[in-house]
């Protein structure tokens, strides 16, 4: 069977591909007999299944052309499969202890073959609703992004390296445009596809598209979104993009990756931590009040931002000689301008971070596709009780985000707004 | 004789050439009888012949692989012609009374055979040295500026047909990799390229290399040059760039054309007639003492950015339900919705046309390449004398670009410092 041309496998035909294809079945000993194929893709999007033998394993990820969940109503271009494994591909390189190894690429068949992330890995926003403690998720997650995002930008790298890369991930617009409309559109104005819990937050929703303010900054938000190539951004870094054990943070997914604002990635992850925490309220029980819980979320979403902080800063430093064009050694050696035009930069970085990490959280309680940690609060009443401080605090961050000088006041923030 | 690999043409062979042209032969009623050819390049960087006949007229321009008026040691890719043909062509379809038509474009070859600009069609810059106004130039500029930086933006197109041109437009880098050169670095360092009127204004440009405040703010406008894919900007838009008659205004040269910040355009437009107008007091003689010209100049710096702002903000209205995916009508239709991003949207605009201007002002005085406005001032002594208030106006300009809340302003703060 050759596979000369796109088609959607399943778990029959998958086995002749696998067969076909000596990147992967080399990984399983190209032994046949006791293979255990299992499909767990999440539903949204693509097909994924989990490939195991005595020898090995691996996971294979189809993208098909729309929108798995929905149908073919909703086209998607397949094409993400080769801007995910082109991320997956440059992200592993800057950070490989924090990005699973691409085994296999068939842009036809729009597939990656990738590592296996073998239990106990569970999706982090899983964790987050069980109330599991990972030590180690700050250090891991602050890594990843310092690594990818420094490597990525002007600051490490030259005009001619970057607009070439920025020209190739323009192709992929088409998931780009989906985070414009889902991110900053559709919150803002009446959609058919916005949900929110009604009716306790009706009301709510609808302060969100007549708050005027608000709508000046999302669109500033939005412009920075759709034309600032600053690094190659994953593009969408919640916290169901990453999956974690106490040891280990792995970050999959990247198929939004495109040329965006720093920003955008770093509040996608420190956003997503904000929702986590507004929602424990909804898990506590008689066992387990989850404050204890709540104050691990609040210190690891402080140490995501002062870790980053210091990675990025250190990388700069190291390479300040280097060949990235941004801030030339000529002109900005001298210690106390470097200090200054890099104070500059991150305090840009983190109001940046405060807006897109809003305006994420924004659209996950008012717009098309809510997260697990408030769905999975069943008692409607309660889940809006878990929310609405959460869309407050971030209706104020989106708006005031400039005058935070410090993480340590946006946590007071949150500890404030319950 | 064939032309199917790329050699630098002459006189002899650039009629034999236009005889294998139809596009260019036809032009000239395919007469070479009386053909008259002039090459006119100002010898910077192209070729440029004038091609007249009795039946007609064009011009060609060909890129060589290097600069030419320094030779082969500086090599510069003649694909630049292909990127300048894509720009004449685009701004053309936008303005079409303010930019030549194109005839024939021949990418082996390098070359655009073009619109004849016949006299007394002169470069702008030479006519603001000799003194002449032109009644239309800021209502021509302005018309040029607002048509081809709105219909080129997200505020008239989608996301699709933006990242489409700007991959295009990455594959320039070498240009803009010129122009951060000259206009972002060199002028902040010690470069072998920089020149001033030495000795008169060596403490100057070394005061120019020691302002950190000016290195951190020109470092952000660089950012943005090198970052913000705003819209197709012209890239080059000095005065030099312009040929003017009385009725008639027409934009050249935009080979450096990119997707890039708006603001780098009309900065470049108005910080060279900011040059202009300090370069006057070394044209005065006891004929002319030039004071009335300088009143001309500063009337049309300001109705420059008044009527372009009119004009931009009219197209803005006119297609506010269009298709451009920056302001979507469901979110900012309300009128004083709509006011409110406008506003903060074109005062942006407005910082961003300050910061760049002033930025090609610096380098025009410090930098490697000079402006014809100072050069023809043959006494050293008198030329710093015009040179230095422009270059202090400039340096508080860039720095202070943010406090400026109107173009009378700027007018104002010209005034008080000659």
């Amino acid at each position: 069977m050759a596979f000369t041309e796109f088609r959607t496998l399943d778990e029959k035909s998958l086995v002749e591909y696998i067969k076909a294809t000596p990147g992967l079945s080399d990984k399983i000993g190209n032994n046949f007999d006791d293979l255990k194929i299992k499909e767990v893709g999440d539903g949204n999007l693509n097909f994924v299944y989990i490939v195991v033998s005595p020898a090995g394993s691996f996971v294979v990820k189809q993208a098909i052309p729309y929108v798995r969940c929905i149908g073919e109503s909703w086209p998607l271009t397949k094409e993400r499969a080769y801007f995910e494994a082109l991320a997956l591909r440059e992200h592993g390189r800057l950070s490989p202890e924090n990005v699973p190894e691409v085994y296999h690429f068939d842009r036809t068949m729009s597939l990656v073959g990738m590592r296996y992330l073998e239990p106990p890995h569970i999706i982090l926003r899983k964790g987050l609703i069980a109330g599991i403690e990972y030590p180690l998720l700050a250090e891991h997650i602050s890594d990843y992004m310092a690594k990818t995002l420094y490597h990525t930008s002007l600051l490490y790298r030259t005009t001619t390296e970057h607009k070439h890369d920025v020209a190739e991930f323009c192709g992929n617009v088409e998931l780009c445009r989906l985070t414009e409309q889902v991110v900053f559109s559709d919150p803002y104005k009446v959609s058919d596809f916005n949900r929110c819990t009604s009716p306790y937050l009706d009301h709510d929703a609808e302060a969100v598209r007549e708050d005027d303010i608000l709508k000046l900054e999302v669109a500033e938000l939005k412009s920075k979104f759709c034309e600032r190539a600053q690094a190659l951004v994953h593009g969408d870094l919640h916290t169901g993009s990453v999956m974690v054990t106490r040891e280990s943070t792995q970050v999959i997914d990247p198929e939004f990756a495109f040329y965006g604002p720093m920003g955008f990635d770093i509040g996608a992850f420190i956003g997503n931590l904000i929702l986590a925490f507004y929602a424990q309220d909804g898990h506590a029980d008689q066992g387990n009040d989850r404050k204890t819980y709540k104050e691990w979320i609040l210190r690891t979403i402080k140490e995501t931002w002062s870790l980053f902080y210091k990675k990025f800063t250190a990388l700069w430093d190291e390479h300040k000689d280097g060949s990235g064009e941004a801030y030339l050694p000529g002109i900005y050696n001298k210690p106390e301008l470097h200090q200054l035009v890099q104070r500059k930069f991150m305090q840009d970085l983190f109001h940046d971070t405060l807006g897109f990490g809003a305006a994420k959280m924004i659209r996950r309680i008012v717009g098309v596709a809510h997260v697990e940690d408030f769905e999975s609060i069943t008692d409607a009443s309660k889940r809006a009780q878990c929310e609405r401080p959460a869309l407050n605090l971030a209706k104020m961050l989106l708006k005031e985000r400039r005058n935070f000088q410090s993480i340590d006041e946006v946590v007071s923030a949150i500890q404030q707004l319950q």
